[in-house]
């Protein structure tokens, strides 16, 4: 029997610089994760990749996704939707290969509540402050969006609670350093790796 | 208020190299643990020095020890007591350092009890063949003593359950490279990161 693979979840409020984290980890050629691509609505930003950074879909398509049950999580968030779709995530996991999310707090609970076994990673900014400076001199938003971008982050940062470990993104070498030493963690621990010695 | 230190405790079965290991780990000039020196009855090894590998004391004074309630905890493995002062360890948590202990498995076991937030490490070896040629190669037990600890080794590895984390110790530096990992995901669990927070 194939040794099932680990989930492992990065999310954390809106700015906080997931994207940037996650694309540092898969510069690693030793990682070996699958990453799961997000659908989204929401329009592409400069630079950004159809089928790469997400599957950019119309609304029609993504609620015909939603119907189908083909969403292990979706979300509407500032407007659009994100999701994952399901089968891609257990089938990858079935497989024995290591799958990679990064994803929104709402979608993240979501995850969780179907595949609690998963590793939840809740990446914080280095303070609130931080976070508004971020997003100003990202400047594709306005003044308006970012105030509620910062307030909607205050109410995720409550939900920290329900992830297993908060890394804080203060110098992404550094964020990216800590995540890889949760994985390898997790990977050693016990009830993991009695599960390896019963397959045997 | 000071942030609470970090209790890490290294096991598994005789023989299996944790001395190695953990000097190996106190080698990295980064590393700040206070390591928590066993008192034991068992006659120094070549090498050994009183006060750096071991309090070596007579059983008389172990006993005494015993009677007063400072051992944290205590056994007697193959006609020997090995034993951690419980002040100690307890002082040095509350100061905000992190504790580092190595000790047999019935000593972690009886650490759990008492300080189950603690985080324990089993270190297991590639194979209990290997596990024997270490014996011989050291030379310095007789045959029977060596399967003595063998058939001991068995017993000890059903107790990983009792464990949070299995690390191989194939390679001394790998073995290293994964506690180190171990230590810095434990100290990024949200459950810590709140108290941090709380205690702000």
């Amino acid at each position: 029997m194939t040794e099932r693979g680990l989930l492992i979840v990065l999310s954390g409020p809106s700015g906080v610089g997931k994207g940037t984290v996650r694309k540092a980890i898969f510069e690693d050629d030793a990682v070996d994760f699958r990453y799961s691509i997000s659908a989204t609505t929401r329009k592409p930003r400069p630079g950004e990749e159809n089928g790469k950074d997400y599957f950019f879909v119309s609304r029609e398509e993504f609620e015909d996704k939603i119907q189908a049950g083909d969403m292990l999580e979706y979300a509407e968030y500032v407007g659009n939707y994100y999701g994952t779709p399901r089968s891609f995530i257990e089938e990858t996991l079935a497989s024995g290969r290591d799958v990679f999310l990064e994803i929104d707090v709402q979608g993240a609970l979501q995850v969780k509540a179907k595949m609690p076994e998963g590793v939840y990673i809740f990446l914080t900014p280095p303070d609130i402050k931080n976070l508004r400076q971020r997003l100003i001199g990202r400047g594709t938003d306005s003044a308006e969006v970012i105030e509620k971008r910062v307030a909607a982050a205050r109410d995720e940062l409550k939900k920290m609670i329900n992830y297993n470990y908060a890394v804080e993104n203060d110098v992404v070498a550094h964020a990216v350093d800590r995540i890889k030493a949760i994985i390898t963690a997790e990977r050693l621990r016990v009830s993991r790796v009695l599960e390896q010695i019963a397959e045997q």
